[in-house]
C-alpha cells in the first residue's frame, strides 16, 4: 500500500493581533493512500489548489470553532478524488470544497463539497469566482440587497476576491459602482479592466466620508461591507433613504484586539436602512442557479477574475498573511499541485 | 372675530450636549381663530395633549430639517378641530396627529393627521398606545422581526412609551421577554404589571454582558434597539443565529457630540444577524389593521399603558427634558388643555 509524503501547514499556537508566517509551520508526515475503514471520512483527495481567504484569521484567535494547534489549517479547496467510499464521487472527480492545508486529504461526507461539471475554465476558478467568494458575492449582492437599475453600489476591499465580482454584478445589474481598494494598481484595475464607474485609494484619503461624498453626491444605495471600522463610518454617513448593506466581512477588524468603535449607526434609523449580516454557506442550495447565471459570462468574456497565485504548500502561510496587509492583487490562490 | 391668547414653547437656539429647560421658553401671543384664506393651512386646532417623543432632541441639533430657533417646537399631539377647509374633517372632530407645542395651531393638509374615532379609551393615548408610539412598536415587533411563538426577546427602554407596548406585544405573540429600565420602579413595574418575563436596571449592572448572559442563557432572537452604544454592542454578543435588531431609536446617544463607538459588528456576520433602521411614518398604511389589533386588547385589559402627565404648556419643556434622563415614569404626556 502506497505511503506518500504529505506535506501540512500547521497552526501553531493560537494568534492575537496580526498573524504571522511564523504562527504556522511547515511539517512533512506521510499517508496511506487509502480510506480508513469504518469512518465517517469517506473521501480520499488530492488537494490541487487551496483558497486563502479572509475568514480564516478568526479561526486562529482561540474559541469555540477554531483551528487546532497542532493540526493542519482547514479551508476551501480545489482537489481531485482519489478514493471514495461515497456513491455521488467516483475516483478521478474533481471537486471543491472545505479540505486542509496538506497535500493528501480525507474528507468527511457532512463538509461542503461540490463536484466539479465545468472544467473549460481554470480549475482554480473554484477557489474563487465558481467558489465560495463567487458565491458569497452572488448571493450578497444579488439576494440580499436587490439591487435596481441605476442605483448607486459602493463595495470596499473591491479588488478582493469578492470585490472585483461584485462591482462586475453591480455592472451587469445597470448600477453605478465605486470600489475602494489599498494601492493605485488595485484602483488602475478597478477602473481600467473591470468597469467600475469609479474607485479610491483609501490609504490616500485623509477623509473617507469627503471621498464618498466626492464619488457619491447623491449618496449610497447599496454599501457591500467587506471591511468594517473607519469605512463603515463614514459609509453610515453617506447612505441614502432605504440603503441596504450586506455585510460580507470586516477585515480590517479580524486583527484588533479592541475593534474600531462605529458610531453612526443612528443613521440607521432617519435613513431606514437595513443591514444583514450573512455567510455564505447558508445559501449553497442556489449554487447551481448561480453557476447557469455566472459560466456563460465568464464564457463570453463579460466578467473577468484576477487571481494572485502562490506556489507550493511552503509558500501558503506568506500568502495567508498577506491578505491582512493587502498584499495581495485579486483572489490569493495556493497551487498546492497541478498534477 | 376672536382673538384669544396663544401660549407656546419656543425653541431659544440650536442644542448641543443635553437639552436644558432653559433651552426653550414660554412665550405668550395671540392668535385669530379663524382659518388664513388661500393657504395651504387647513385646519385651525385646539391642542389637548402633546407628545414629549425622543426624536425631538435631534430636531434641536442644527441640521437640514431641524427645529426654527425663535419658533414652536412641532411634534405630535391630539387636538379637537376648531374650523375645517378639508373635506376629510368637520367642526367639532378630534385628530392626532403633527401639531406644535402652543395652545391653538394652524394645520397643513400634507402633515400626518388622523381622525379619532374610538373615544371609550382616554384621548391622550393618541399620544401614545394609540398613535405614533404604539404603530412603532407594532411595526418594529410585529413587521420587522416577525416573531415566532418561544423566541427570546430584548427591549431597551422598556417601561417607555415604545418599550412597554413591545414587551407585552412579544408576551402576546408567546415570547420570552425581558426588558432593561433605568430604575428599581421601572423594574418592578415591568415584572410586576406589564407581564414581563424578567427585567433589570441597566444603571446597577457594571457588565451589561453579564446581565443579557444572566437573562438570556441561550442568547437573544429579538433585540427591539431604543438606546444604542453600550447597550446594542452588548446585546451584539448575545445575539442567536438569525437574530433580528428592529432599530427604533438610541436615545442614549442623542446628546452626545461624540456617539459610542460599537465595536461588536462583526458578529453580525458569524451570526447572520439582520438589523434594520425604520421610522415608524412608513408604515402608516396600516393603522387600521393596528387599531383592529390593538382596540380589543386594550377594551379587555389585556394590554396596559402607562402613562406619566405633565399639566400645562409651561411645564412642557421640562417634561421633555426629562426624557434624557429617565425622569419619566411611561409615556410622557402634556395636557395642554382637558377642554
Amino acid at each position: 500500500m502506497a505511503e506518500v509524503r504529505n506535506k501540512q501547514v500547521v497552526l501553531k499556537d493560537y494568534v492575537s493581533g496580526f498573524p504571522k508566517e511564523s504562527d504556522m509551520h511547515i511539517i512533512e508526515g506521510t499517508v496511506t493512500l487509502k480510506l480508513p475503514e469504518a469512518s465517517s471520512e469517506v473521501l480520499l483527495i488530492k488537494n490541487l489548489y487551496l483558497s486563502c481567504d479572509p475568514y480564516m484569521r478568526i479561526l486562529m484567535t482561540e474559541g469555540a470553532s477554531s483551528y487546532t494547534p497542532g493540526s493542519p489549517l482547514t479551508g476551501y479547496g480545489v482537489g481531485r478524488v482519489l478514493e471514495s467510499g461515497h456513491l455521488d464521487y467516483k475516483k478521478g472527480d474533481l471537486v471543491w470544497g472545505i479540505t486542509k492545508w496538506e497535500e493528501y486529504s480525507l474528507v468527511s461526507s457532512d463538509q461542503t463539497l461540490f463536484k466539479i461539471q465545468h472544467t473549460d475554465v481554470p480549475l482554480s476558478y473554484y477557489t474563487g469566482i465558481l467558489g465560495m467568494p463567487g458565491m458569497t458575492a452572488y448571493v450578497g449582492f444579488f439576494e440580499l440587497c436587490s439591487p435596481k437599475k441605476g442605483e448607486k453600489v459602493f463595495v470596499s476591499a473591491a479588488s478582493g476576491a469578492v470585490g472585483q465580482l461584485v462591482g462586475q454584478f453591480a455592472k451587469l445589474a445597470g448600477c453605478y459602482v465605486v470600489g475602494s481598494a489599498g494601492s493605485k494598481e488595485k484602483v488602475d484595475l478597478l477602473k481600467n479592466k473591470l468597469g467600475f464607474d469609479e474607485a479610491f485609494n483609501y490609504k490616500e484619503e485623509s477623509d473617507l466620508n469627503a471621498a464618498l461624498k466626492r464619488c457619491f453626491p447623491e449618496g449610497i444605495d447599496i454599501y457591500f461591507e467587506n471591511v468594517g471600522g473607519k469605512t463603515l463610518d463614514a459609509v453610515l454617513l453617506n447612505m441614502r433613504l432605504h440603503g441596504r448593506i450586506s455585510v460580507c466581512g470586516m477585515i480590517s477588524q479580524y486583527n484588533l484586539t479592541q475593534p474600531e468603535g462605529v458610531t453612526n449607526l443612528a443613521n440607521m434609523i432617519f435613513k431606514r436602512i437595513r443591514m444583514q449580516g450573512f455567510i455564505v454557506s447558508d445559501s449553497y442550495n442556489l449554487y447551481p442557479k448561480f453557476l447557469e447565471f455566472l459560466l456563460p459570462h465568464i464564457r463570453e468574456g463579460k466578467v473577468m477574475y484576477v487571481e494572485d497565485i502562490a506556489e507550493g504548500l511552503e509558500n501558503g502561510p506568506a500568502a495567508l498573511v498577506g491578505l491582512y496587509s493587502g498584499r495581495n492583487f485579486g483572489k490569493q490562490v495556493l497551487v498546492v499541485s497541478r498534477e
